[in-house]
């Protein structure tokens, strides 16, 4: 797998400078297609789907979950309404459960020593907690990310649980696995985090590791595979892996089994 | 990301004697569902969401193409109707062509030397050509692979195109990529696989690359991550690699960026 370019911005890879200047190309060339369709193609197959949107958004959203689109700011307008709808769905429930499924049974399959050196790494942000009642008024996705706004979101302390995470992480506990919890959020929000994990139904995790001031220049897939690279050289075997980014998931010191759950409302480099 | 377990079978990985016992197993149980569910769902939504064969199975599609659902076998009794309308829709074809659109925008930003040494790597079944009508005629995967049946239509030389590969496949030579093709296909098949590549459209590859006899007993993984680092190791750079199987992109020498086609219909380790 290709690493997302490094990025200098702590958590959002675009820097509102960067945004700003998508924004504008984009309003300036309103009716350009999102992707560039093959001037001379061989097959009429590809301009015909690629046209429809709902075969475009549906094929997007698997492009965005297998990281084959790569790098990317934010939903396509023409998408917008799909990935609504698939956010509120029992699909996107559906998806994220299946996850859950897979990690629980590779997870009963792991012998576990006792002897506390068995771990698993959780991402929080659409992995154990879910967002959904923030991006739901803001266009899921479909508006430029505001740090300022969506950070007073995380003060309320109010994102529920992922349901089938919330199983799968109680699961995961009662076969003797180690919980990390490993986050692009930031050190000063350490309190309002634990207090929302707390009333989200989440307890008894070993270390919460946020950002500190000098992580945060990295781009999350580094900070994330110093942090797990930290753990495994204190003695703890990294079985499981669950985020919703490739960014939790890829780099250095990889779980034995890394599980991406769905997200197709941002990405994180 | 993981890598699935090693496993000796050449070309797929379970032996036929895994095979039988697995078709027996699950003969024994016909009713027991293909996941487990939690006991004890503390949200009624995980169970519901999967017992409904329509989200389930679109769950386990995008488990297999993310690579959550890990090693698999076939296709889920309960998926075969969905995955053969998948493959036969434009879904497949969309969902195929955006892969390549997003190959052809990172190949356009790559800076070509010019001295051939910029390198492309295509895996060939379900990536360069397509073996639906051999699949059509064999249940679309959900039927036990039969290697000599499989071997027969290879003999045939008359896959065709999928028809975005081959667009993408003239726009890479065109940009001046020097094209590989590294295929779990084994050596007395070069003749047929190569009268079969040129009946379908492509010509003009550098080297086409199959398992000899020492290959035979590596999972495609380490066959192919050797076979890249061997390229490596004569001055080309891997810019881009594209395959329908996790283990054509992963390991090690992996390019600098891998491409996933869609294929829900069998998996190799």
């Amino acid at each position: 797998m290709d690493l997302p370019a490094p990025s200098m911005a702590p958590r959002r890879f675009l820097s509102p400078l960067l945004l700003l200047l998508l924004v504008s190309l984009a309003s300036a060339s309103p009716s350009q297609p999102l992707i560039r369709l093959y001037s001379k193609p061989p097959f009429a197959g590809d301009r015909k789907v690629l046209r429809d949107d709902g075969l475009y958004c549906e094929s997007w959203r698997l492009a965005v979950e297998t990281n084959n689109a790569g790098s990317w700011a934010q939903v396509p307008p023409r998408c917008e309404q799909l990935i609504a709808a698939y956010m509120s769905s029992d699909r996107y429930a559906s998806d994220s459960a299946i996850v859950a499924n897979y990690s629980s049974e590779f997870a009963r399959a792991v012998e576990i020593a006792g002897d506390g050196s068995d771990a698993w790494v959780f991402d929080i942000d659409e992995t154990l907690l879910s967002n959904l009642p923030y991006y739901e008024a803001h266009g899921f996705g479909s508006e430029v990310f505001d740090e300022n706004s969506f950070d007073g979101w995380v003060d309320l302390a109010e994102a529920p649980a992922l349901p089938s995470s919330l199983s799968l992480y109680k699961e995961l506990q009662q076969l003797g696995f180690t919980i990390f919890l490993l986050t692009g959020r930031s050190e000063p929000q350490r309190n309002v985090t634990e207090k929302n994990l707390l009333y989200a139904g989440y307890s008894d995790w070993k270390r919460l590791i946020l950002r500190n001031a000098t992580d945060q220049g990295n781009p999350a897939t580094v900070y994330k595979s110093e942090k797990r690279s930290e753990l495994e050289s204190q003695g703890y075997t990294i079985h499981g892996s669950s985020g919703d980014q490739w960014s939790d998931l890829l780099g250095f010191a990889i779980a034995k089994r890394s599980f991406k759950l769905p997200n197709p409302m941002y990405y994180i480099s």
